[in-house]
């Protein structure tokens, strides 16, 4: 009933057209040698592997669900075809392709790896859990581990042959890890980089704690050493293997998997480690350090999430809508009519305007979240291999403060999204066999984890936009540049205007909120949520008018006049949205109410 | 783990304070009788069926859902409990409370009914979907049965001895009932209201079709008879009982139960009918009339779910943001530190602003939508009761006007508010455990069925607000009305002015809608969604300043302080919400592209 169509010719405007990512690779050592054609095609067969292999298992997979046994410590079998096509995304080598040439790896840049994702996630969010930390925890073991440990771990990792988890959350420690409680005890006396450790203690929320597609599993632990300090300062990275190196099984136990309402084929994990022996991944009480190291890479892939759902829940909505029949549609021009619409009877409902409002805004959202994601993707290879400090330093600073935007931005986008998409369907949405209730329920999951979207604005806010003006500063420049190019064009006038609108208002806010945080040191979180919207709105306003700006490059005339019509109406309807947003901000200067209960 | 307490102190002070109700009924013959106490008498045992024999079985309801058998024709197995609660609620009176004693009801305002139901569907959506419908064909029925129909089944109906269905949907025929193929054809030679028919066809989405419940199920059938026009015109209202008169089985199969994304433990039904018996409800051709004669109490009753939605969730996360302990809340007053919090450590993240604002606006939102669904109950009753024929006309103009806003602008809150809810509970959210999950599955239906969202907006626009102008002035003679007593209280300024400002938004609206729809057929019904959350966000404006002006009635002092503080709270913080709904009714003269694929 659902089918999957990677948005190949999409991505390829956003890396070709739009970001000129070809240029930048040529100036990237790294990339040198990667051209558009050669993007394209590795895209091309990632989409072919999404939609052939694991878009299929979607709908039986969240029927099916993961099952635990208590057997062996505690097993999760995952739903039926999961791990043939991890066996088969392995064979294809797909998990190495953003790794490094050193170990392994394929060298390609984030920027195709995310654009990658974008289609896994979109063919199935459940399955695609499984590698999704695999980059993550490829960057925490290379940049934390021994030469020994590296040997032992990182080539498994970086070929899939196994997978990795990250276990941070524990019952009482949530947002707050500074509350986490599990305990290392030094095994060998010496307590340094690579020492061995016995590892106690209860974590939850562990996606693919255990799971039968891989004969190991890499766990990287957070946890006490004795003597540690209260809070996050004390916090240690530990490697964690679920079999050790001669074969017996670790006492790293799975004691149970929970109950979602999404990503039913996600294991999620309840692990219990009873001086489970482990690893040190770096120097005692520098976990949270490595966690941060790739922070940026995993929130972007959470980030993906929110767009992939976008266009899934577009895709699914659409072909509806094209082919559902009901009433007659007001003022249809005649060349709109589809062949198979009767002139005088009930029409397709893509044809009424409450629906093609909905339809218009999920594509143009879709479209210019991925001109977004695709540039955090750019700059973020940029941040780490571009040749000049300068430009790898205003990379790494657009990076930081578009990161926590694109995360709780797009997963907001992408629920919101699905949840509109589905009322396209009418009944038949609220049933399983569409496949739009189960994108709902997916894609409530990415504006939790990898800190909540709440955490998110705070991060933006207090972090990336007070603390540290040349950051907004930063993508001001980026904008001013943008308006000034659009208004060089007769024809983009009123894009022009749009995005001028939103950089006074991005400084505005920027006066709001520094006034905001002098006056109350709660009356700027109150208002924080507001603030990541706000310039979340205003990216998409920069890339709306980007996209209108490159449209007369994309190869195909008929698209380039879609693309225009596309931002004109982001531009012009969808900004309304944003505007209770900014206007919003003012209200620090009347706190919000203690009384509650 | 979740538990359910009825707003009954909140529903006095809206009926008692707010609305003076009691004023109301001493004014309406059919309600002499019934005093303030009785009211709350009656409303305190409902809530107390609603907390103690249907809450316990929502959960579980939902895990185990109802099974369908192929056996005897199709039947439909509801959750372990439902039955037997069924009986309880016979037992108890509650189906006859709003029906006529005449016919064996008790007689009490539909009004107290519309409260009963936001606590019954607060407590448990699924098992009250099965008397949701009860109200409305008690009506039907009443309204267009022969004596000998209403004898044989209005008692039986009004006594809920047996249950009702409504069959309308078939699969091409959703929001386009003139596309109903269902037929009927006469069985004894005549055709008028009581005559006797076989009816023949498919219904899909039918609650209830199938149950185990009650021994007897009453069908009411929209279904064409020979010769009758296309479209609407043709459409003729049948009754077919699931059991005949003499016992016998009739053909009115079900074929299977919708896998629904909620309301699990609601039998949504396919039914056949193959030459069923069945009976003319009224004149051939009259059965569009006949659902419209229902219409408006059947959508408070859904506008009702998105309240108790509001109010389910607003529970469930206050309760959990007051025991669960993150990080450090900035800047909280000692004296809203709850008994349990220690200070300097984590605090209950209750007093976090990211989380207070979310449940700040739970509460606002539950209760000016408490004061809006109330009032509208209150006028309902007395558009049917009032001596006045000028009161009864006035009356039935404002709820022509407000039930299509409250049944799309409240259930739209309800699921929103549900999913902002389930954020508060972080990662726990997403599991079943705490039944926030459940809640945003359940609360999203009840923006489709009875008139998707999307149908109301357009009913509002084209048939309520444009074509009988006299229906907005209605209403903004009371928000007038509201604004001058406001104005007259010192203490009220800031409340007169937010009321003010939404009664010119109204105005302008107005102004546009109508330049709109001279425009352009479909220019208005692009923005017909946005001229009913603008006008929905102004009723609570409304109703807001209407509780702070009537907080000084309220018999407890803190209740009335925090009442005055929510309802500020509302109107400064959560109207620029709207402020983008206003502005974007100006788009209609930018018309949507009608690029799509």
């Amino acid at each position: 009933m659902t089918t999957y169509t990677p948005p190949l010719e999409d991505w390829r405007f956003v890396i070709e057209q739009v970001l000129d990512a070809p240029a930048s690779w040529r100036a990237q050592p790294a990339f040198a040698d990667l051209d558009a054609e050669t993007a394209a095609e590795v895209l091309a067969q990632g989409g072919r592997f999404a939609a052939e292999v694991i878009a299929p298992l979607n709908g039986p997979g969240d029927r099916q669900g993961c099952r635990w046994s208590p057997d062996d410590g505690g097993t999760v079998r995952t739903p039926d075809g999961y791990p043939a096509a991890w066996q088969a995304f392995v064979d294809g080598g797909w998990p190495a392709l953003a790794c490094d040439p050193a170990v392994g790896g394929q060298g390609l840049p984030q920027l195709l790896n995310a654009a990658l994702f974008e289609m896994l996630i979109a063919a199935n969010h459940a399955w695609t859990m499984y590698p999704g930390l695999l980059h993550g925890a490829y960057e925490a073991i290379k940049a934390t581990a021994t030469p020994e440990l590296r040997e032992r771990y990182l080539s498994k990792v970086v070929s899939g042959e196994w997978l990795a988890t990250m276990n941070l959350t524990e019952p009482q420690a949530g947002s707050d890890l500074g509350l986490i409680r599990s305990k290392a005890e030094p095994l060998d006396g010496t307590l340094t980089s690579g020492s061995r450790v016995a590892v106690s203690g209860n974590k939850i929320f562990i996606s693919g704690g255990d799971q039968d597609m891989t004969a190991n599993i890499v766990h990287l632990v957070l946890a006490r050493l004795p003597d540690a300090p209260a809070g996050t300062k004390g916090l240690s990275l530990i490697l964690v293997p679920k079999f050790l190196p001669d074969g017996t099984r670790n006492a790293a136990w799975c004691d149970g998997i929970e109950h979602k309402m999404g990503i039913h084929g996600s294991s999620t994990s309840q692990m219990r480690f009873e001086r489970a022996t482990g690893w040190l991944l770096g120097e005692p009480g520098t976990g949270l350090a490595a966690m941060f190291l790739m922070m940026n890479s995993a929130r972007l892939h959470v980030a993906m999430q929110g767009l992939a759902h976008l266009e899934g829940a577009t895709q699914k909505a659409l072909a509806y809508a094209q082919e559902r029949v009901q009433l007659r549609a007001p003022g249809r021009p005649a060349d709109a009519m589809p062949s198979g619409g009767a002139s005088g009877g009930p029409d397709p409902i893509v044809w009424h305007p409450a629906m093609r409002r909905i339809l218009l805004t999920l594509q143009a959202q879709t479209e210019g979240a991925r001109v977004l994601a695709g540039w955090i993707g750019l700059l973020l290879d940029e941040s780490e291999q571009h040749p000049e400090p300068a430009q790898r330093a205003r990379a790494a600073d657009l990076v930081a403060l578009l990161t926590p935007v694109a995360k709780a931005f797009l997963t907001d986008l992408g629920h919101r999204g699905a949840d509109d998409a589905l009322g396209v369907f009418g009944g038949y949405g609220y049933v399983h066999e569409y496949g739009i209730e189960q994108q709902v329920r997916d894609s409530r999951i990415a504006m939790i984890y990898e800190g909540t979207n709440q955490i998110q604005a705070i991060d933006l806010v207090m972090r990336k936009w007070l603390d540290t003006p040349r950051r907004i500063e930063a993508l001001l420049d980026e904008m001013e540049a943008e308006a000034a190019a659009c208004e060089a064009r007769a024809d983009l006038a009123i894009e022009a205007a749009a995005l001028r609108e939103q950089i006074a208002a991005i400084r505005l806010a920027g006066i709001d909120l520094h006034a905001a945080r002098a006056h109350d040191a709660q009356a700027v979180l109150a208002v924080a949520d507001d603030a990541l919207h706000g310039l979340g709105h205003a990216l998409l306003a920069w890339a709306w008018a980007r996209m209108a700006r490159c449209a007369e490059r994309h190869p195909d005339p008929r698209a380039a006049q879609r693309k225009r019509e596309l931002s004109r109406f982001g531009l012009t309807w969808l900004m309304d949205d944003q505007a209770g947003r900014w206007m919003r901000l003012r209200q620090w200067q009347r706190p919000l109410p203690w009384v509650l209960a």
